[in-house]
């Protein structure tokens, strides 16, 4: 029942869970939250974040929390996969980064499959690259009218991810999925909504307050009911979405190893240092 | 050819079928309406009108009428499924009711599954439950300026039926499905045409007349045409209806007997007797 | 690289293809485009054109283009099938001219649905029948304020095509699709844009240089990745692809031969030649 499973804390009261460094997960009622915590870095998801986010996830699948919580500290929700990740290559050389950097990126996204709660993002600024792709594993995305959201994978040489080549065009249809994935058109937060990806938009000096006060409603509904619910959703296309992952992790291995993508990151990276 | 299958009628004129009670089932032209006639019970679906609905449904499947519309008599569409039926729990006890109650459910979306022509909804009123979520199942829904959409089976402990769960996110996408469905967020007809799962909304002044002079005329285009179009569009994806209805039949037996529920909808029974 | 695939031609300067009738087809820069040129037939795709569209795209998937855009000269963007294609009744008689014509179509579908880059439209007027089906096809559709989508299949006795059946209701919803594709409702441009059809509207006065200059920026973007994205969208639905185009035109050739048909197509071209 729900009163066994509240946590001995005073109400109202947050906790916060040790030991990470790029995230701040704090616990509050039947909510957990997971915030992006590179506030200077714009939350760019380095190969730390990549981990850390695991961790937290398989935490929150099997705490006692009813709903989970992703969003960013700062004015960013976050702006994707860190670049410098691309610039760490070891001794292994080019292919065996781009393997296991891979590998990263299949388990992590399969973290985001499997998650067994509903899981809302709370799209508090710009989202960028692999923070807007994975949207669309989410149940419920919020998102502040500051919010952005971006893909460009073909800017830098590379492909969709995040299950993104199978969620967007059945969320938005081809003509406005295609224009977004491929030529990488940024949304608005409107746009965005009128597209599906979002599900409401919020003026941004309103969103937290906003959100919150929804989400602590939802978090008092009878959990085992949303949990199902969850499920019957989510295994309708689960062993779909692990194939897609597949195809997509696939497919970024020869695209990171490319002329074009190689040539294209490194000259964002220098236009970055030069800022 | 459409001369052959006109009815003996004046035009104009409407033929009423005897023999139901809850539902009023009338033909006019090459159009069958199939009205819920419980208005004073915010046309809730008990046991007898899942009955009469399926001979209804069968009935118009095999008569000479090229349209069939659902519409509801009063304010409301249908409040859903009558939770007065859960209560009628027989010698046989929870179990064996709830068994019943599921073989009824998966017979009667079966229903609209596989009805072969043009089916059209005229949302009159708010709609709620198993009234909402069959929308999905309709070819064309209309609704009135004065129709809301709330499906709130999380509340009562319950989980999504009527294919919902495999529709409603193919129509809105996840982000906006997932709201509806978890956590019972409530649509205004705007809102519910915006995310595609109402064709068109009208006033509520001129709902009735604009609705069915369209219908009429619609009624008079080739008929084998757009039955074989209603099937091509269907048996792309009726293998997989069928599918998810069992699936989503199979959890809600579950659900129906868990503490979760029969507490939810207790409570719900009480406050309503109260009223 | 995109430095080999450059063609020996001035910056800014347009090469246009011979041995085209139907087609004006043009590269210019990294674009392809193939446009419809029957204007006083308002674009009408007769049997000639279907077989000149085929060559065009063949030879447009191997050019050095990056993208390939189709549009149409004059004031429409296409009428759709040429209904006189059907009164070229040769000594076979019906049914052979049924089997033959549905041949081609299956083979001009495929060539949609297997085109290797992305595929834009310009819809700069009003687009009917498979003229609007196959913009389920492209990645991305423009369209003019002044453009309108009609596919009255029924009215004619017909059915849907161009894989209709199954990506409408995925863009759109079924509630949406089946409105258009059953009962023949014509859409404008917004009402396209809104329900997914289309990714953007542009006022007819600015179309062609808000989109042309959207294309020549999109060109420049590098050539595989956007090539590797398209096969990835693709792919995930190339084999239901060609299972709907099969089993559409395996019903329209019942279609064809049908008296609901011969009757609605014949009573429209006296109607035509009475204008």
């Amino acid at each position: 029942s729900s009163s066994e499973s509240s946590s001995p804390v005073q109400p109202g009261a947050s906790s916060r869970s040790p030991g990470y460094e790029t995230l701040v997960v704090t616990s509050e009622g039947d909510i957990t939250k997971i915030m992006f915590n590179r506030p200077t870095k714009k939350n760019a998801v380095n190969t730390q974040m990549y981990h850390e986010l695991m961790l937290a996830l398989k935490t929150a699948s099997e705490d006692d929390s009813i709903l989970t919580v992703v969003t960013g500290d700062g004015d960013y929700y976050s702006s994707g996969n860190d670049l410098t990740n691309f610039t760490d290559v070891h001794s292994g050389g080019l292919e065996e980064k781009a393997k296991s950097s891979v590998t990263l990126l299949r388990n992590f996204v399969n973290c985001f499959i499997d998650f067994p709660k509903p899981l809302v993002a709370a799209v508090n600024g710009p989202a960028v690259g692999i923070a807007v792709t994975l949207l669309g594993l989410f149940d419920v995305v919020y998102a502040s009218d500051k919010a952005t959201f971006h893909t460009p994978f073909s800017q830098l040489g590379l492909i969709p991810e995040g299950c993104s080549s199978y969620t967007f065009p059945k969320i938005m249809g081809t003509a406005k999925a295609a224009e977004v994935l491929i030529f990488g058109k940024k949304l608005t937060a409107a746009e965005a909504c009128a597209r599906g990806l979002v599900t409401e938009v919020f003026p941004d000096s309103t969103f937290q307050r906003e959100v919150w006060t929804r989400l602590k409603t939802y978090a008092k509904l009878p959990k085992n009911a949303m949990r199902v619910s969850k499920e019957l959703l989510r295994n309708l296309e689960r062993e779909k979405l692990h194939a897609v992952n597949e195809e997509e992790c696939r497919a970024i291995q020869g695209r990171w190893m490319s002329d074009e993508s190689l040539n294209a990151v490194a000259s964002f990276l220098s236009r970055q240092e030069s800022l």
